[in-house]
């Protein structure tokens, strides 16, 4: 099981353009990473009238459609289903995960956190912020622009 | 490894269509029914703007995203995968697997044909056709609305 790092903070602090920023950066370091996000509601992603909708309004329990590029996979569960199952399932092959929220899972942690509107992780529970000015949680933190540093960090602590 | 099942024809046949049928009689009888379709194009699934499609952009080469109702899985895979690894790695818990499309596929097939515009397949690569008339292939026939015959006739050739 590839070791799974939590990009975690309120809504709308930043999550996924810093997810984007360490993507870049491990992509170039030749690490294949791959990200999972939770969502609390019903997700939209695929569309009605396409036949894999189609499919799947008529009781597919499970849909997969394959192309040169790449594949999908819809399943249906009936309930949120662990996070290291997941990882284990289906997303065994990779070097790292990275996780945007699931701030409930008991995985290493990066709060993104704005100082005005606090932080939602206690210093114990995290690695370090990542931010436009440090909280001053006595822990390490970044500069949410400097993603080589946090990707450096990361590289350090989970994958050396 | 679940059967495999491929609903083959030409463009427009209806094979969404049979599917769709199918995958209801089957729910009816309580079966566990997943469906794969081939794309030969670059199908699109998830859309700009989404944190998914951004973690893609960004260079992810895996994005999952799970909900309480269900969960999806892209994977970038830089070719076209094997139906049946796809069928063993992500869908080896279901009853049967229906393919729409994969007439290359050396798996069980019915065409949906239309007599005017002829079938793809020979009548020795074929458990059966369906269709609005018997194209005469000397094989098992069924009216393409009713579903019902055809669903018993795949439990009696692959479930039973």
């Amino acid at each position: 099981m590839p070791p799974v790092l939590s990009i975690v903070g309120k809504k709308n602090s930043g999550k996924t353009t810093l997810i984007e920023k360490l993507l870049v950066c491990f992509g170039e370091q030749g690490y294949r990473v791959a990200t999972v996000k939770h969502d609390t509601h019903r997700f939209v992603i695929d569309h009605e009238g396409k036949d894999t909708y189609r499919h799947q309004v008529a009781g597919a329990a499970a849909v997969l459609i394959s192309s040169p590029q790449k594949f999908a996979l819809i399943k249906k569960t009936g309930s949120q289903l662990p996070l290291d199952e997941l990882v284990n399932s289906y997303l065994g092959e990779f070097d790292l995960v990275i996780t945007e929220g699931f701030s409930a899972a008991d995985k290493p942690k990066i709060e993104v956190v704005r100082v005005v509107r606090g932080a939602i992780c206690s210093p114990e529970q995290l690695l370090a912020t990542a931010g436009p000015d440090d909280p001053g949680m006595n822990i390490p933190h970044f500069d949410w622009n400097d993603a080589e540093s946090v990707c450096r960090f990361i590289i350090n602590k989970m994958l050396d």
